[in-house]
């Protein structure tokens, strides 16, 4: 291991930790972390540093990191831009490993800005730490339970994803909406401004964590693009990468600038990058969640052959015009099946074939299983897609109606080796049927804790599918 | 008025209704049908029919259509293929004016299935009436109360929107869908297989009716190119008209002949038509819905010059290239306006200009409200959006932060001549977080019912904003 990785790693797995400007004061910054973290738990040490208050929700406080009983790994930094350097001096006198500088006011507003970020990094250097940010939400790690970020309701539970992120924001909603999917991350990094610390440094430090199974990113620009090509070139030979990168349009290179104050680049050149080393490209919060559910619930290369199958001949006839849009294919039935499926669903409304249309809401159950049981074996398909059409069974037999469904596509998942995804759908979205809302939340979260991918919609379902039919890259394919 | 506009009035606004096949038996389409027309409480004559029962759900039942005190208007067949012709026959011995033939086994099968079909339309069209179907669901309208669809649970108040639909199932699953966001239906028409009346009879129509303001169709293929390029001409000159057309797969036409027995026909010349007529193409039940709210609050041709505000710098980086992918621009803003935005947003971590970036959560109301009212009067955009990200408020004060957030939107749209769209999405899809998604659909529709259309993401509202943007055809440009 490199003594990047080293260093890296000291901030991640932090095993101390000192909020400096941590605050109980509701509408400021540094009052949100400091509640955030709390609620987290942090299994290390954590020291709250503000020299005006001394007692922070119930919490001993510090004036200052030299008043500390031990040097901290880690100093997150949640006072403004003008005030950061004189602490920055501090970190380097007493030692620390990181400083998380979460303030905006640096190079993405240009002169002072700009001067005071370089004078960052020169007292970094000195002082021998690195820096995570300016202009960033910070790091959330559940195997210390850090959340030096906006997360409070983050999970304590590690999972294999890790997450980088120029936006704070999206760093936060993407974490959210895949934790809310039974998704769980190895660790989430805002990184704003990537005045030391960046994307290619992150790449790396992730492709060899072992906790991390998949590396997940959204970028605006790219810091040095020689050494990010390496980066990707390494991390992509060993783990999927999935790249979210923005900055194509007049106005994204732009708001770019304002933001974080990268350079977009060209789009040719990060094309050529995203095919050269087998990435996965994203596009938006949904996009990534559904990509990342694919990763962890299917794998990569799950093949392309679908078979779709649902209740109701429109479904199955639209698929086919998604699926061909996403270089997905539906081939007919292997002969022996699509017999056996016709002996099975010998009754008007039903259609057996591919797509296949089980003649929903009416089918018996048994009916039902006998013909999902032979879509999910049939030799010429790679993945059943299952669309659980306006909430089949439901109208018929309410939640214990839907509860019959889901165990028999569970029952066919264990019984076969092809993956299952299902396609499920609210079908109102009034405030007065929070009901049905729950009804379908339980069923979702049935069938994700069975390692069945649920999908809101075919075209998401498909695209997910066909994004991690990602080109082999020469360790990923061994 | 045409013969033909009479003709399909006199079964889409029937002032009786007999259901042949009526039961109450569960299980059944007849009881299925049954149960939803006794829900939604039809405002004429409704006749129950079955030689076997003699009351079902608490209503008489007529063991015949001879039986019957009056001639029904529209007689709807919720009675297996094979023994629909005899029906049929009473059907015209007696003089009804329409037949919704709901079961499949016709043309869809081929062979005797086709024989069956033909022979349908040879009685139909000897004894006067007209058919909708066969293979189909049938007609919901909420001005007679008529719901011979599964749709027990849609609205009795009628809006402005005619779908008409191949699909059983997308003509319900689209109507539950937008009738949840507020969005109301002239008459909903799931015609099958039309073996009679067909898309072009069904655009001509809503194209009279005056109730109806927007045409919207999911079709498979056409029955007759010319006759349906001179009804979408003469439709489209006169309402906006959006379609959804699958088929275009070779998956996709195999199943477009099992499940409705048409001819998908050629893309090539889907494409001209759709360019000519000035259609707006739809792709999937999510999209077509996202089109009609557009319509319904926007108008057509709202503009393409997007005003992007958030609270968040990734999210205006992310959303310029959406708007390059969909042809809509994110100009600069207007110099003054820019000096005003800057002078009310002059704090670290807000971006003044176009993207907007307020710099949630940490703002302050008053100036969140001057910035986003800045944002509505710019001159040199069309549209405002504001993307609430992450549910902006709701974490530092629940849902009373949230409604504040609202009413500063809703005062700002009321306040602009310019059009506001919101994004709003959930955050977590947890089972045990029912109770943000409660405070985020209330938000939903608060905003709804002040014109104010929301979306679930910025790809989802730039996309729907683009394809109502459609190119004038004489008449709508008038």
């Amino acid at each position: 291991m490199s003594s990047d990785f080293d260093e890296i790693d000291s901030i991640i797995n932090a095993r101390s930790l000192a909020i400096v400007g941590a605050s109980g004061v509701p509408m400021k910054f540094g009052s949100y972390y400091t509640s955030s973290q709390l609620q987290m738990d942090f299994a290390g040490s954590l020291y709250l540093i503000n020299p005006n208050e001394k007692e922070i929700m119930g919490r001993s406080v510090y004036p200052d990191l030299k008043s500390l009983p031990e040097v901290p790994d880690l100093v997150a930094l949640t006072i403004p831009a003008h005030t950061s350097l004189e602490v920055m001096r501090e970190c380097a006198d007493i030692g620390v490993k990181g400083v998380i500088m979460i303030a905006s006011g640096f190079r993405e507003v240009g002169g002072e800005g700009e001067a005071l970020q370089e004078e960052a990094l020169e007292i970094a250097r000195a002082g021998g730490f690195r820096i995570v940010g300016p202009n960033c939400f910070g790091i959330y790690n559940p195997r210390n339970r850090l959340t030096v970020i906006p997360g409070y309701d983050f999970s304590k539970t590690p999972g294999r994803i890790a997450f980088i992120s120029q936006s704070g924001g999206y760093s936060v909603h993407v974490a959210r909406q895949a934790q809310s999917l039974g998704l769980g991350f190895s660790a989430v990094v805002s990184y704003g401004n990537a005045a030391d610390l960046n994307e290619a440094d992150f790449l790396l430090y992730f492709a060899q964590d072992r906790q991390t199974g998949v590396i997940a990113g959204y970028l605006e620009g790219v810091m040095d693009g020689e050494s990010f090509s390496k980066a990707l070139s390494e991390a992509s030979a060993v783990k999927p990468v999935v790249l979210w990168k923005v900055g194509r349009s007049e106005s994204s290179k732009r708001a770019v600038a304002s933001h974080t104050g990268s350079m977009a680049g060209s789009s040719e050149i990060w094309d050529g990058l995203v095919r050269q080393h087998g990435v996965i490209p994203a596009s938006g919060v949904d996009e990534v969640v559904d990509i990342l559910l694919a990763l962890e619930r299917l794998g990569v290369r799950p093949g392309r052959r679908i078979l779709m199958a649902s209740g109701g001949g429109g479904i199955g006839t639209y698929a086919g015009d998604v699926a061909e849009a996403e270089g997905l294919t539906i081939p007919p039935l292997e002969e022996g099946c699509l017999k056996r499926m016709q002996a099975i669903l010998n009754r008007a409304g039903a259609v057996a074939g591919n797509p296949l249309d089980i003649g929903a809401p009416l089918i018996p159950m048994p009916e039902f299983e006998g013909a999902i049981r032979e879509a999910a074996m049939n030799p010429s398909t790679d993945i059943l897609i299952f669309d659980l059409a306006i909430n089949f069974g439901y109208d018929l037999a309410g939640e214990a109606g839907l509860d019959l469904v889901s165990d028999i596509l569970i029952r066919t998942r264990r019984e076969s080796e092809k993956p299952l995804v299902v396609v499920l759908y609210s079908r109102s979205f009034d405030p007065d049927k929070l009901d049905l809302e729950g009804v379908l939340r339980r069923m979702r979260w049935k069938l994700l804790g069975e390692g069945i991918p649920v999908y809101p919609s075919v075209p998401r379902a498909m695209r997910a599918i066909a994004r991690v039919n990602i080109q082999a890259t020469a360790s990923l394919s061994a």
